[in-house]
């Protein structure tokens, strides 16, 4: 069985810092997947005698070894020359990938050039890999007792092709001892260290199965991960941790993997046949952004207003220009009647607005820099929440989105307190 | 003189592709500019065996090693004692770094736990690098030909001690032959093969000297990189280029290096006295979002409308609904509309409109997904320009917030043709 692989990353670009090697990350979540430990990344660049010192040592401590990039037609391009090289492979020509090429030129409607000839080559013997994005084809290559496998370096080469072709192929070789899989939960409206105290005996959790936590501005992440000998077993695993945490955080637990508070509000809005409008004051414009990246969006968001100066806020939403001079425009009273403006002016089932202070400057004692006020109407009753939030501008505004959205998903799920 | 660094990155997490390896870029481009190379980044896990293995190997053939995370309290971080016996060095306890944890505790108002006084020791002869973001210093420690320099892994906390401590150490050491800086222009307006066919000759330099183009959405880089024996060697050479560059392209090049278009736009705003208001249809806000990241952005901007929905539009920006019906809210005389109601709405100098379809659904042969009208009034003229975009919802909506931030940039520097 397959046990053991290793990443290289061929590139310059790389070493000098100007790419971003996001291609490990991604094989690496992927081999875990499958069961393959990985126990090495490496990086070099495009010099031949690097990179076959690294292949060589590669192909010593691990079962598979995967490259990334310099696959390409120009003559920095020195991944496939030196494999053939360091293995004493003689490359051939391949009649399938050179009409393919030709005929992506020809579709191009532009002459192919002769550099592209030599992404033609293959190495005797190796398993080609399609690559329907980019002109380089990857490869598997059988050795002995090995694996090589070659991949072109840009990300939307290399995912699919890996995904598509080289996961099939691994999974039917593999014959892992155990599997690793991993889901995360996704809080919000609670600290890390609020967390923590809640599920410090699942964190400790030492063996097969694992959680982990993770902040980020506005969210907190556990991660349940476990490893089994098979995919269900881990899966069962981990349900049951998740129900377990689940019991313990309530509706914190906003949603899982990959999704967001503006696409879990978005679909309670569609499924409720509500509309929604926002009126946004120090977020500037990031709620309705946010809402408005969920396709099919405009099918609950009517808009809203940007009330960045306090005229707006009186002259569109109709705060009385009295309230903003008692209260400021920072306060519970004017959240509260720019929601029921928004709501009203735009004729929709709920408004949304927020108020607050992001910073640097236009912090008082009495009202600092993270002051923020979010209010709900539906047109009878209106709510509204205060909080106070650190970090820079940025962070604030992200923050302040978050609470907005996090309110309006309670609201909507009929779990607010 | 100090010639060849290597990176060694140390953490499970980041073979498992939990965590993306930021450090490596960050760390690459700091030495490159110091003229320093470096020809290989290595990640191993928190595995002593395989750490020792890989120290061993970068001490060979590296002058100066870089390690990176593996530093902390828990019993996973063995970069500490790991270093130390691969270099047979003893701990010792240093005084000063223990008081300051304890400090750091104390301030947190906790004990402190018997795990972090671990942290208090450093190999002999290490010369400390204190921590003030997190409880683990770093240490470089010069061995009888190489350096060891030893980081910890978050990026706040390798960041600050690198540029304020490790830079300025290896600066006096490095000599360097060549020393490498880049300077990268950003223009927005034109695609990739367009900027491609005006500078191509630029792009084929080869030696000391060389530019590079870099394509995102709604935005072209083109980077020069010089290597040279001095720094003003260097920054002479990039100038040169520049300057180039700048002649053929003209207002096409919106900034350089860390600027944003809503950054320039905003530095335009204030010097002029000019206040902006926006009303976003297809962007959903995304505008208003990037320029209220700029602090101090309340100065100038007043807010604006988010006018999804066609009663948005007309209920808010008094846009005629017979208007809207005859011609489309997708349509140069809506945007219009648009942009002179919300400047007169808002009172405001500028009014900067959008209007377009994000996709991926709404689009029709008339109108496809990608067609945005950006419209500008100042009160007295208003101007439209049509856009055709390309990409995903999320990359049309980035795209035409691009645009509408350039037009506003063309305006106001007077450079609109």
């Amino acid at each position: 069985g397959l046990m053991q692989a290793e990443l290289i990353a061929v590139g310059t670009e790389l070493l000098l810092g100007f790419t971003l090697n996001t291609n490990a990350a991604f094989l690496s979540r992927k081999l875990a997947e499958l069961g393959v430990d990985c126990y090495h990344h490496v990086t070099v660049g495009d010099n031949p005698v690097r990179l076959k010192e690294t292949l060589v040592g590669a192909l010593k401590r691990s079962d598979c070894v995967i490259t990334c990039g310099g696959l390409g037609p120009t003559v920095d391009d020195i991944t496939l020359a030196t494999i053939a090289k360091t293995l004493e492979r003689p490359l051939v020509l391949d009649q399938d990938i050179l009409t393919q090429i030709r005929g992506r030129f020809q579709r191009l409607g532009i002459p192919m050039p002769q550099s592209n000839l030599r992404q033609a080559y293959v190495p005797r013997g190796a398993i080609i890999l399609p690559n329907r994005i980019g002109t380089a084809p990857g490869f598997i290559l059988p050795l002995r007792k090995k694996i090589l496998i070659a991949l072109p370096g840009p990300p939307r080469e290399l995912e699919p092709i890996f995904i598509t072709q080289v996961l099939p192929w691994l999974e039917k070789r593999a014959s892992p001892e155990a599997v690793l899989i991993s889901r995360t939960l996704k809080l919000t409206g609670i600290t890390e260290s609020e967390v923590d105290e809640k599920v410090s005996d699942l964190l400790k959790l030492k063996g097969e199965t694992t959680v982990g936590i993770y902040a980020h501005p506005g969210q907190v992440d556990l991660r349940i991960t476990a490893k089994h000998k098979t995919k269900a077993g881990a899966g069962h695993n981990i349900r049951r941790i998740e129900q377990e945490i689940r019991k313990r955080m309530g509706a914190l637990v906003y949603g899982a993997d990959d999704d967001t508070l503006e696409e879990i509000a978005g679909k309670l809005l569609g499924r409720q046949r509500k509309t929604l409008s926002v009126a946004e004051s120090c977020t500037g414009g990031l709620v309705g952004h946010r809402i408005t990246q969920i396709p099919g969006s405009s099918a609950y968001f009517v808009g809203g207003a940007v009330s960045y100066a306090d005229a707006v806020k009186s002259g569109f939403l109709g705060v009385p220009p009295g309230l903003l001079r008692k209260q400021g425009a920072v306060s519970e009273e004017v959240a509260k009647a720019m929601a029921q403006g928004i709501q009203k002016l735009a004729r929709a089932s709920v408004g949304l607005a927020i108020t607050g202070i992001a910073g640097p400057a236009g912090g008082s004692k009495e009202k600092p820099v993270g002051l923020i006020y979010i209010a709900l109407s539906n047109g009878k009753q209106v709510l509204c929440r205060r909080y106070t939030l650190t970090g820079d501008r940025s962070t604030i505004k992200w923050k302040a989105s978050q609470s907005a959205l996090d309110l309006l998903r309670l609201y909507l799920s009929g779990q607010l307190q």
